[in-house]
């Protein structure tokens, strides 16, 4: 039941040697989502062993170049491995014109099935679930249409008790209607337990959000409140704030007021300019606002342990 | 008056970790000619210390996305880099939509005119001259339409002995006549003064040949006779040849008799198929028959001296 963030990719849109452009994995209940797609991210998959073939789900966060540059390769070799599984993909409404050129010119051997689903929300809303999680898109403050991100987990099923199964011998209809919250009645032995006294949720849900390109904006807290893990651009330092808002980014200092004002649990910091790749000096403004920041290098690893609830 | 290969990967289309996919480039004269562009080249100018600014001319060999997915990022961040020198971009003739859908996503921030040459010759030709140079084109047998690239110094201008110099006082006019290889008449001296006695040329023309992506054919080692730095592509052992005819690829052992029968200088192999990625067996094959052979490693650098002939 892994939730697990591998950061591909801390470059801007300048090249540099050292680091690669935006690009993250989060592996969670065996499934893998990659969150855009710089020049090089199937080389950083390679690298952080993360099998590119079991990547379910896509998500863009804007058509620029850093951050999708790495998909038609991507989607070229996961043809030549003869992938068949299909493979969604969320993005701002311009990639769909951007896809029908990549197929018609490159898509010979892209035998599997690519689900675009255009993103236009004004508000946070659910683009992809399974039984164990959501995904929902927001609107970012970009340059561009661009969006966000957040990956939760949903609220677990109810457990039961492992002494009270001892003690009151539960039918397996009394036991669906404890799971789903309902109390049971013995009518015969006059007798309601309530779902309450015998029942937990085995574990806290988890969730990440991922802020890539934007200006913080005033719905921005609210709308990542209480993640567990938010990764928010800083392209820059403070000394540039000017520079960020011209060019709709964001400075550490501000993404950090952002994971203050949200209640967020930990905050990753990326995207640094090529201007300042001394990471150090982003993690120490952000510190001084939110002490829980870690300023990622290309390839590290942010895992949210389980935290069973009893 | 360098001439000097960077060869910038050398791995072929199956993404591995150690290698970047084709991308090679040519300092010659203070030029630079960018041939192939796979996924990561400008990350790899970069570590090669090449600017990318000074790029001069690109040469695609074919449109497979090995070659060329490099070539997005490499145009936008030209673009950022506020480039505003003409590229000249020669390739096959289905570039020409690629281009166009380029600069129609991504062309916003591209201030630079980029000056496409579709590629159409049945045999060599030549595409491209300077003063001091001139690029010849020619078609490979490979699953697409695929061409091979050859760069020549030309003759350079003759030099005037110095001895003859001091000697006969030669006037403007003269040195003119001598320089384009036309003997001096004298008529008031009665004297004859043949170039070829005073005369000669300063250094032996150099030259380089690219081969990417193809089969050996009948005609290649005539249209490359003679180079002195020949890269030709293996992407198999001969233990695969059935794979390499299958796939329109060339054998280490294929590319070392091309090498031979044209009589290059020196062959450089790349393009390793991910199955095998020890280069000293392809060097091995090759040199059983052509000894001056090099399986080249990313980043690696091939100078071919100027050979002064005074």
């Amino acid at each position: 039941m892994e939730f697990k963030l591998t950061v591909l990719g801390t470059a801007s849109a300048m090249p540099v040697t050292e680091r690669k452009q935006s690009a993250q994995v989060l592996q969670v209940h065996g499934r893998f989502f990659l969150f855009d797609c710089g020049e090089g991210t199937q080389t950083q998959l390679l690298r952080s062993h993360i099998p590119s073939m079991k990547i379910d789900t896509l998500l863009i966060s804007h058509i620029h170049g850093d951050h999708i540059f790495g998909l038609f390769p991507l989607l070229s070799t996961l043809g030549m491995k003869k992938r068949t599984a299909p493979l969604n993909v969320y993005a701002p409404t311009n990639f769909g014109p951007i896809l029908k050129f990549f197929l018609s010119y490159f898509g010979e051997g892209i035998s599997y099935e690519i689900r675009f689903t255009p993103l236009t929300m004004k508000e946070p809303q659910v683009v992809y679930q399974t039984k164990k999680i959501a995904i929902e898109a927001f609107p970012l403050e970009h340059k561009i249409e661009t969006f966000g991100f957040i990956v939760r987990e949903k609220e677990p099923d109810l457990n039961i008790d492992k002494d009270a199964l001892e003690r009151l011998h539960f039918t397996l209809e009394e036991i669906g209607t404890l799971k789903r919250g309902e109390d049971v009645v013995r009518e015969d032995e006059k007798l309601i337990i309530p779902a309450a006294e015998v029942t937990y949720r085995p574990y806290k849900p988890r969730s990440f959000a991922y802020c890539s390109d934007t200006s913080v904006f005033p719905k921005e807290a609210e709308w990542v409140r209480g993640v567990d893990l938010l990764y928010h651009e800083a392209t820059y330092l403070s000394e540039l704030e000017d520079q960020a808002a011209l060019r709709h980014h964001s400075t550490a200092a501000q993404a950090a007021r952002v994971a203050k004002e949200a209640g967020a649990g930990k905050l990753i910091l990326g995207h640094y300019s090529s201007r300042c790749s001394d990471k150090s000096l982003y993690e120490a403004e952000a510190r001084e606002i939110f002490p829980e920041t870690y300023a990622a290098d290309d390839l590290d690893v942010f895992e949210i342990p389980l935290e069973k609830l009893r």
